[in-house]
């Protein structure tokens, strides 16, 4: 002690909570009067970073100040995120401060001057990611200084383990679990049910958990709720794999490495992909499901996320060395994007398209089925229930036999039941104006047309592809037919398919 | 045109506006109900960026939805940026819809990855910026991408080039025009008005535009208000530089390189200095200011912004080809930032110290007075009034004589008339515990100390250095006086150096 100090003015009293349901994203942010008490003496200004301190709870968030009555003065306002995050009780009252610096910052920073950063950073930066210490710019400059190159072999490695750490792992008595992945999914891709029904019914584990939509017109999720209960919790789902060798739930509420969740967000909205944070992404999330295993589907093409062949080179040479460095062994696969696969896109409509692959009906998209074959060979050879030469062969067998549809009714069975998929009560056709033949198919701007229309959020809506690449039309045949579960929703989706009349392309000529 | 496509639904019609008063920084930030029929149609979610129509105007914004009634379902909440942006009229009603994509944010990407920028590129960047048309996680990104030696001489050249286009830039009808500018502000370090009584006593011009503080306990523009007007527009401030050659106006509202004021925002809360961005912020400012030559000193310390030698080093060559570049001369001096300069810390009680040098008072601080004199010197030798040998002769005896206090007085006349600092009420001083010597001056929590007591809002506020580095103490020698303007304040800052007591250090011992 150097100075001589008066005695400290008594501790400020806690402030009263309201809950304003803004939902501001990953990123907590709290509310408070400009011409408050507490920003005044604390020096508390707009994109502060505030430390709340609720008995021995603490949460950090970015300040917005308000300047009329919409809060009374002594009165912290909570974004939805933070309010869910500090959960008060009735009449608790929160304190306000500074924050402790965020030690693993500086490494990020470090990161940004061109530092490699070891596995204990790497660490420390993900636990106060999942933790949410994060400010959205922050992560965004994580994220910056990790693109392409940025992040070495070892990093990548690193970022996968810390990411698997710092959530929920499952574990499960069998030695080989197999899992597949499809990346930057295409529209309409919905070959999870299918290869699932086939590996299980060929004596292989594979307790599959899938992501509902984001961005897109349907998760594999989305698609499986119309056939059977998939919000399971741990314990149900074990059962349902005990029972029949798989399943097909959604990984959400599992907590498994939610740092993936929080980063994602921020990527998107920033449209740029670290092919290191991608890989990180995939395999973390793998790894923490429990598989050993594991297929990963790559679709290349002018609209699809990886959009030329050296691009999913690259990714698929990063994805093996991290694979091989964290004991997942790995099968990239390198398909063809250039167009959606199956018929229908929407919740319930490609539930329809599964199901027929499933029942081996005669109309049954044969791309869905030629797809989900290839898949389901590359899983059965990597999980050792056949050889390259015979898989194709096996996987098609169990299928048209009837064997994988049994399957795949038990699988529902042992999630809670099987359901079948209403169809939509408003349809639309959208015909071609000309002869010619498809010559090209925007798969951004059909998803979002079927997003407009209603999915996932109204499950039965979407639409169904009529015509595909190199198929020759008539004038007024149709290209592809919206649904929706409304009037009005369909009106939006034909407003915005006039818009953009080129979504199928049709060009003149043989 | 490949589909036929029926008639598309009526155009939504506009949607009420709502003031919300948030404070969102930078950023505009647009409310909607979760549950709106625009949300729903548009598929609009929380970060989505949408583009505000409002008659022939456009803004981009970023989307924060709400889940309770604090609006309306037909209502568009505003932040206070956005409003204020827009300033809708009266029942005026907007159009909401996805923007088009800001092209240069493609640009960004390629600089994350790695591509050297052009120039056209750069200031298609920076043009957006300044339109507000980045969110912040975008703008996090740009910075990030350019932090150290990602951006090379000609990048940084081009940014600072297209920060001067995208604001108002003055001209001055004398071919030389004289400037300074400290960085990383040392607190109480406040030797501009005596800096520029003296070198336009000497002949020069010296239009001199300053900030208000941002994070610090005063800028200079808050000082010099204690002293005279400072918020001139053009046409008076040029009037004023006719009469005396000078002027020392807050340069805030001229809207000159404006860029900077948006990054500078991000890059503080980062906490990262990029080299490159530090060079383009200061050397825009200059030029955007008319200056044709500069003297721009960097103080070094522990504490200060610059925190070692090589860092100044690299920083003064990379001022100094920027400089060159663009046909700005500068001079560079490296200075001692261990410490605070002069007495007093905030507005009124740092004008005091600018009077006291000024008055030639016998209690003036001799540190401000070296310093002023020194930066002076320098300014006198770029500037062609004296040379390397007689411009610390010159400056001085133009102090010494009273010729720089009868300037100062005219400079004040001129900005509209000189005004008296007062004194604040309440005062403490913090004294030392035990004989010794003061051994280090933590110049950030100075600065915070002084803050909490209520500076630059309270003018009158901060507090006054009563022991520089190396000064012998004795027990109950004060080491620093709190000033405040009321006792809530005195007792927060109080309370601060009770937790921090250390700010000023003191070692026993000869």
């Amino acid at each position: 002690m150097s100075m001589a100090i008066p005695p400290a003015p008594p501790a400020i009293e806690g402030s009263r909570l309201r809950r304003l349901g803004i939902d501001t994203g990953a990123e907590h942010v709290v509310y408070l009067r400009a011409d408050s008490a507490v920003c005044h003496s604390e020096g508390f200004a707009s994109h502060s970073r505030i430390e709340l301190r609720l008995g021995a709870r603490r949460m950090l968030a970015t300040l917005n100040t308000v300047e009329n009555d919409m809060l009374a003065l002594d009165e912290v306002g909570l974004s939805e995120s933070a309010w869910r995050s500090l959960m008060p009780g009735r009449d608790e009252r929160v304190l306000l401060a500074h924050p402790a610096s965020v030690d693993s910052l500086a490494s990020v920073r470090a990161k940004i001057f061109g530092k490699t950063l070891g596995e204990a950073e790497l660490h420390a930066i993900v636990g106060d990611i999942v933790a949410r210490r994060y400010s959205n710019i922050e992560l965004a400059a994580f994220i910056t200084a990790g693109c392409t190159d940025h992040f070495g072999l070892d990093e990548v490695v690193a970022l996968t383990r810390a990411m698997v750490d710092t959530g929920t792992r499952l574990h499960w008595p069998q030695p080989l679990v197999v899992d597949k992945h499809c990346i930057g999914g295409l529209a309409g891709n919905r070959t999870t049910p299918i290869v699932v029904a086939i590996a299980t019914a060929m004596g292989l584990i594979m307790p599959k958990t899938s992501s509902r939509a984001i961005t897109s017109p349907a998760g594999t999720a989305d698609t499986m709720a119309m056939l059977a209960p998939v919000e399971l919790d741990e314990a149900r789902m074990r059962q349902a794999v005990e029972r029949t060798g798989g399943c097909i739930v959604w990984g959400g509420a599992m907590n498994m490495a939610p740092a993936d969740d929080i980063l994602i967000r921020v990527e998107r909205a920033l449209d740029i992909d670290s092919v290191g944070q991608m890989v990180a992404s995939v395999l973390s999330k793998k790894i923490a499901a429990g598989s050993t295993h594991a297929v990963i589907d790559i679709p290349i093409g002018p609209t699809a996320k990886v959009r030329d062949a050296i691009q999913a080179q690259s990714l698929a040479h990063l994805l093996m060395q991290v694979g091989a460095a964290l004991g997942l062994r790995l099968r990239v696969l390198l398909s063809d994007g250039s167009q959606p696969i199956g018929r229908g896109i929407g919740p319930a409509l490609e539930a329809h398209d599964v199901l027929a692959v499933l029942q081996n009906h005669a109309d049954a998209p044969a791309d869905l089925r030629r797809r989900a074959l290839q898949v389901t060979a590359a899983v059965l050879e990597l999980g050792g229930a056949a050889t390259a030469e015979t898989a194709p062969a096996v996987a098609a067998q169990c299928l048209d036999s009837g064997r994988a549809w049994t399957r795949f009714q038990a699988i529902c069975a042992a999630q809670g039941g099987m359901r079948t998929p209403g169809v939509a009560a408003f349809r639309q056709p959208v015909t071609a104006t000309r002869a010619g033949h498809v010559v090209a198919i925007d798969n951004r701007r059909l998803s979002r047309a079927a997003k407009l229309a209603g999915a996932p959020n109204s499950p039965l809506a979407g639409l169904t592809l009529d015509a595909h690449l190199g198929d020759p039309v008539l004038p007024g045949q149709p290209l592809f037919t919206l649904h929706a579960q409304s009037p009005g929703e369909l009106a939006y989706a034909m407003e915005y398919v006039s818009r953009h009349p080129d979504i199928v392309a049709v060009a003149a000529g043989a």
